[in-house]
């Protein structure tokens, strides 16, 4: 089954939320728009309004409340984006220019900031205090994450640790406010809203390390971008950490030949290496154990469509061949 | 009179708003706490945080609550202060290396972000939802007004209206939010509140008007960085603007003359050639105009100690030698 006719029902409200995202980015400055939209028709999952709709569905789901959650959410990930790409320095993001590459890193940080004001600007539509809490506290721990991200660069020497704490900030606990702030904005009981933060943290591991297995074992017509993309931008994900693990040839090699300068015929070469190894295997396994937590924790909540639905998107991200 | 001279009554409060910046910014991330604290110790007037609380003087004043709001503007001048120096590719402020400088561009973006966020979840104390509405629509305008100051970077064909709606964006539009959101947060009539909104604009215009000469007038020593630095950077102000009305031969002079990689001497002829103009007294009259506008809005409001303090700080601004 693919992603997205596992929220068909969805469907009218999603474009609800696509119609207001294009209407909230516009301004009357043309340029700013073209770029906010090229990155909006770029497309990407709108994984975190589809976590927020059916977080809603747990309380009182009224559309015309939740949009602005959903919209909001997915413009601060849009922001988060731009920003990543100066950052990474990167030319393509889902197979289009970023807008750094089309226009200029300035351009792209002011775009970021004025995406970021867009959301919040819109959550402040809805009264409810306590959801604007846990979207700046969210903020202020993606901000950590992505600081962190540019400190670990290149940084071979980091643990386990290091790279879960990084992937917390910088993805799952985005996640896990769009399963929360959809329930507390729905009025949902307390404890759900506190199971589905719970969910989506667990989720948004599994979906992160997924992802970072992909850049190794995707083509760069899957990825919109190289294979390997992260590790050239000196990002040490889960598969370098583990077949760097009690293999000092490799990890003396990874550290001697990834660099800014790294040519694509050296980075195909260590992408193969670390392919060999059991890399891949154990970072399977433990999005996999973030993932049967994750389901441990649906199984606490009212038995309804919204979770059986949350059940199948979770069950496809561990799907290995996507 | 000296101009912290005019706001000593407020000497304790103002030390617990410090105070509380200083808590606010600090992060688990050393790097981050230190680069956040070099721009706070590099100073600045604190205008914001001045006017909110004296705004807050209009109602029921309680620095418990209103000190959120002080902290949170000032946090967001500075985080656009960080990314202005991005932009700027500026190397001094205040004096000090920019963060930009000391650090990297990619830091003082992600510093940029962190400083905005803590702003947001510094203001999420409060439990006012009409505030949040302001603040957000706020910081949307100064993202437009940073936008366009990038658009409108070395072109000198813009008009007067060009350069007031960016510094409105830019500087007016956030001193206004300033003096609104102390008298909304204090619970001071509606009424009041917006013409203290009225009165921070034409401040914030005139403040920023004298500012923009003062880059061309002030010595490098009372501007902690070289005189003309606005213009090397392509900002074209007000005195610019003057200066090129109706004298076509100084206008292709500095058409043809500033670029990024004009000369310290080049850009000493084109002050010197400004300066020989009426535009400096032209932009003194346009900046008296704004503050003659800010003090006939004082004058409807209660006559009480705020008030005076505020009209001392508009005359202030308005002096000519500081």
């Amino acid at each position: 089954m693919k992603l997205k006719a596992m929220y068909s029902f969805l469907n009218t409200d999603l474009r609800e939320v696509e119609k207001e995202l294009e209407e909230t980015i516009q301004s009357d400055y043309a340029q700013l728009s073209e770029a906010a939209l090229h990155l909006l028709q770029a497309g990407g999952k709108r994984i975190r309004p589809v976590f927020v709709l059916l977080a809603a569905k747990f309380g009182d789901y009224d559309i015309e409340r939740i949009k602005h959650v959903a919209v909001a959410l997915e413009l601060i990930h849009m922001a988060s984006l731009v920003h990543d790409d100066v950052i990474d320095d990167a030319e393509l993001r889902r197979g289009r220019q970023t807008i750094k590459a089309k226009w200029s890193n300035r351009f792209a940080m002011y775009t970021g900031d004025y995406m970021f004001a867009r959301s919040l600007e819109r959550m402040t539509r809805l009264d409810h205090p306590l959801a604007h809490q846990v979207l700046a506290n969210t903020i202020v721990e993606v901000c950590r994450g992505e600081i962190e991200q540019i400190k670990d660069k290149y940084r071979f020497e980091q643990n386990l640790r290091c790279y879960l704490r990084r992937i917390k900030r910088k993805t799952a606990l985005l996640i896990a406010a769009s399963c929360q702030l959809g329930a507390i904005v729905a009025d949902a009981p307390k404890d759900v809203a506190e199971r589905l933060y719970l969910f989506g943290y667990y989720v948004g591991m599994a979906f992160q390390i997924t992802d970072d297995i992909l850049d190794f074992t995707g083509t760069e017509a899957q990825l919109g971008k190289p294979a390997g993309s992260d590790l050239l931008q000196g990002n040490v994900t889960l598969p370098v950490l583990f077949a760097m693990e009690n293999n000092e040839q490799l990890k003396a090699k990874i550290t001697t030949v990834v660099r800014p300068e790294t040519t694509p015929e050296e980075m195909k070469e260590i992408i193969a290496l670390i392919k060999q190894t059991d890399a891949i295997e154990k970072s399977y396994e433990l999005s996999d154990r973030y993932l049967h937590k994750a389901l441990r924790v649906l199984e606490t909540l009212p038995n309804n469509k919204a979770r059986s639905t949350l059940y199948d998107i979770a069950k496809y991200i561990g799907k290995r061949d996507y």
